[in-house]
């Protein structure tokens, strides 16, 4: 099986090293093309657009920044779609609008390619390392086909319906993030302010009811006023955006979701949108008075 | 050391019968004395009064469910206070307020009795299996020589500050619960709406970023739309209580916080405040037009 990849971004380079360390016939392309070097030092052929590197392949996987950038790297005029042949699987590992993902997943039909949507969580580290958890949408039977290359790049590895499945699922885990991050950061600056050592107190409620993979991971960073990436509040806004147009297309009010995803609005205006998602502790630090 | 144990309700019960197990002399009290029964059983001595329990006690245990209530226990007509002799300790294990703590506190002193808060988590499973977790506030001398007798009730036992930061950090937990909690609902609600099955959902990430105690415990009652016991909303909403009036108090900003609070002010309005605290899916499946 031949694999064609587009988007060597911090994601997609650890990902697309991670297909040829299995032993997979690789052709990358990056729209800044000196990206593509890393991966190509390791055994990739470089294509000068995603209709070249789509040619030969048997899959395509795109993993780029946005939901216009997906659509320009399959649909656009030197887009995979144009080189594609019939019964190529495209696997769009983005994070984008799932309304997006079934248009495109149309347009792909109708040259009898195929499309999985299968968007990720676990960051950079988890790129490399070939740990991400993998949250697809599509046919069952296309999802089988392109399984082993996905076990290249993850560890949980879940098909949860049809096409625009993983990007609600992304949506749905992003939503919970941006509840859990605000209700972490409320918590320690209440910590703050009544004079506890707040890494002592998340220490101690850890192990309970109101622990969290935030809480055990990022509330230091929200007590130290330190925000070093992780995952940046200018992607996670991002995915918000796709969160709450899926709950306004679904009729899904999503009230804390809304309420995190002002507060970043204000944070990146404010000149914070590279840094951690934790950094949303700025604000209740803030309106709290603390500096 | 004798103790003395006022509040024999689900939790104080289960505490009791610990306490009794680990062979120390014991002398109960509840306001409802029947509930004294199940613990005279084993052995404990049962007292008309918090007073008269205290009056041969070391340490005297108070778990009661609200500020008034420890105020009447310990400070009222035949409140411990008047039982009890210089160098006993009181141990407050109810969740209160920590400003109404310290005034108590202060109170006690005025007498030579010491006072620790020492709220817990865990539940009614926790408090019969003895592993709750216990947040102390106090002395550090003080602590150590309670620190027996909290062990035969609880597994992570932190004392975090003075007189009043257990109960600080209670609030805390419950002010992180909160906003874990709404997340984690809007997450369900928006993958039921999108056809998806949420539990799969669940499942799919919450080895992520995502995860947390809730999220592997009580989003499932969410997607089934039943709620059983858990810990009810009329606690939590108590608790919360807590945490805005200290929030309040110190110049805290706790949106989220504020927002459940709103929405569990609510759900016991409609008759649901004795549901498990995940009933907040009530809330945004009906906002969302779910049955």
């Amino acid at each position: 099986m031949k694999i064609a990849f587009i988007g060597m971004g911090t994601m997609g380079t650890g990902m697309a090293l991670n297909i040829l360390k299995a032993g997979y016939a690789l052709t990358v392309h990056n729209r800044t093309r000196e990206r593509e070097t890393p991966v190509v030092e390791q055994g990739a052929k470089a294509a000068v657009s995603p209709m070249e590197a789509a040619a030969d392949a048997d899959l395509v996987i795109t993993c780029v920044s946005d939901t216009p950038d997906v659509e320009a790297v399959i649909l656009g005029e030197k887009g995979a779609m144009h080189g594609a042949r019939p019964g190529t699987i495209v696997v769009d590992m983005s994070t984008i609008s799932p309304a997006v993902t079934r248009t495109i997943a149309a347009a792909l039909a109708k040259k009898e390619i195929h499309m999985l949507d299968a968007p990720v969580s676990g960051g950079s580290e988890g790129a490399q390392l070939g740990t991400l958890a993998i949250m697809a949408g599509g046919d069952e039977a296309i999802f089988q086909r392109a399984l082993p290359v996905l076990e290249t790049m993850g560890k949980t590895i879940t098909l949860l319906g049809p096409i625009g499945a993983g990007q609600i699922t992304k949506a749905i885990n992003q939503t919970i993030l941006a509840a859990t991050y605000l209700g972490v950061a409320e918590g320690m600056v209440l910590g703050m302010k009544a004079g506890l050592d707040a890494k002592q107190v998340a220490q101690a409620i850890g192990g309970g009811a109101a622990g969290s993979w935030v809480l055990d991971n990022r509330s230091g960073n929200m007590v130290d006023n330190t925000y070093p990436l992780g995952f940046r509040v200018r992607l996670h806004h991002k995915d918000l955006k796709i969160a709450l147009e899926a709950g306004r297309e679904l009729g899904v009010a999503l009230p804390s979701t809304a309420l995190v995803d002002q507060m970043e609005t204000g944070l990146i205006g404010r000149g914070f949108g590279d840094e951690d998602v934790s950094a949303i502790a700025r604000t209740i630090r803030e309106l709290s008075g603390i500096k």
